[in-house]
């Protein structure tokens, strides 16, 4: 089901025929310079001199980045600027709403930058048909991980099967995708952050995230923590939501996390460089 | 074009067979229970004597109402008191996230109170396919009124024509419903807000919209007078984000507002049969 049906039926309701200009000569050129750069230089991330060992730190670090904007005035060149450093600093991701997977992809074309986008976001309460269809619109731009809002109020009222229902969909619809799924701790009890664990692993999806950065809290080492010990050593634990330095990365991902949602990975990374 | 098509592909791809139980026969009582005590009491909003002046006061107040629940951790039981106490104060609408437009339009059937629903919300950076079938998701499952959110970016970037294209495909698939065309005004100059109401005019929809209740700013005087100049006298301007009280309610409307889109709307009545 999904793909395939949904691919026809986009195609022939045709409401993305009117379109703002997705390429754009200038990109192409800052693009194919910065691809370059990150293919030559085997660092990719230290500046100056620096040890093997400062090198290997770095890169891991920056490999656990999702380097996210979601700031619903972000522009153009500010999604040009996030493709340009994700590249510099070798990120895992770049994470942007949904009208600019396209421009991103373009972006990081034939790089090992990986495009995320938000399905659900970030309140995770629509339909389940509309979050389904919005995982194929973002495959169709492009999209390589799909970061979907759990809908909290089923997770409360202990609808564990019409949850896994919703992801089962969104997983399936983002055709082997890696799905990570926000469950915005800042509103769950603990017992619901335990309970929401297996849900989320049987429904096929990759990574348990902590939270969306628009709630009233973020990413904690005692969620990271819990959620770890709930999804056990191979699943993956993004820690998102409040992450603005050095300190409180190593914090997280200590306590487990494998991946990391930020807005502040240039200043993060700059940090350890600097000895941080 | 849109809904025949998107309908036929919604029901192929079958992706909502399996949904929690939305009808109840607890809600079917109480709502009976509702729909009669507010057909049957002719002020249905004035639970003591009051005069013929002060009763037509409150129905306009009351009628111009969006009572509005879009917490995602809201519950069932607070979507049916929602509707209950749209039906007591007879509001104009009651306005939820999309995954419960189903439970509303049960609660509100056969009762004048509309059911209203959000569309790409709050950030608005949705691609605009997604929104698209959003609309058409929500239509299907009853929405009446459609409160969706522009892309700022898109704004901001001058792409008005995009902008327009985007809004007439949601105004399209809302087939005749009232789109309410948010534009979060607190992330906006007063250029761009002038800007764009003749962009949402042209494109069908039925109101501007001042803000999420999401974003870093809400409802003000200054901007209603703003979009109400811009829209002329016959155009829908409705008020939300930040309407707590019947002061700030009575400015919003003193100022050109034909809607108000508040959580605090039974507190705003009350006040005003209190002689507010």
């Amino acid at each position: 089901m999904g793909g395939s049906g949904a691919q026809i039926a986009r195609a022939s309701i045709g409401a993305t025929d009117v379109r703002g200009p997705v390429y754009d000569d200038r990109i192409d050129d800052r693009r194919a310079a910065m691809v370059r750069i990150a293919g030559e230089r085997r660092d990719g991330l230290c500046l100056g001199p620096c040890s093997r060992g400062m090198l290997s730190r770095m890169q891991n670090l920056a490999a656990s980045i999702d380097h996210t904007l979601l700031r619903p005035d972000a522009l153009r060149a500010d999604i040009e600027r996030l493709c340009e450093e994700a590249l510099q600093h070798r990120f895992a991701s770049v994470c942007v709403n949904g009208c600019w997977v396209e421009v991103a992809r373009h972006c990081l074309e034939d790089s090992p930058v990986r495009v995320a986008t938000v399905v659900g976001f970030p309140l995770g309460a629509m339909e389940t048909d509309a979050k389904r269809y919005e995982t194929e619109v973002a495959v169709d731009c492009g999209a390589q991980e799909i970061d979907m809002v759990l809908n909290v109020a089923w997770l409360k009222a202990g609808e564990d099967r019409r949850l896994w229902r919703e992801l089962r969909d969104v997983v399936e619809a983002a055709q082997d995708r890696p799905v990570k799924v926000i469950i915005e701790t800042c509103l769950l009890t603990d017992e619901e952050k335990r309970r929401v664990c297996p849900v989320i692993k049987e429904a096929g999806a990759k990574y348990v995230k902590t939270s969306t950065g628009f709630g009233k809290g973020g990413a904690t080492e005692a969620d990271v923590r819990l959620l770890r010990e709930c999804v056990g050593p191979e699943f993956g634990v993004k820690a998102a939501g409040g992450i603005r330095d050095l300190a409180t990365a190593r914090i997280l991902l200590e306590a487990g996390a494998t991946r990391l949602g930020t807005s502040s990975g240039v200043k993060i990374v700059a940090e350890l460089s600097e000895g941080g």
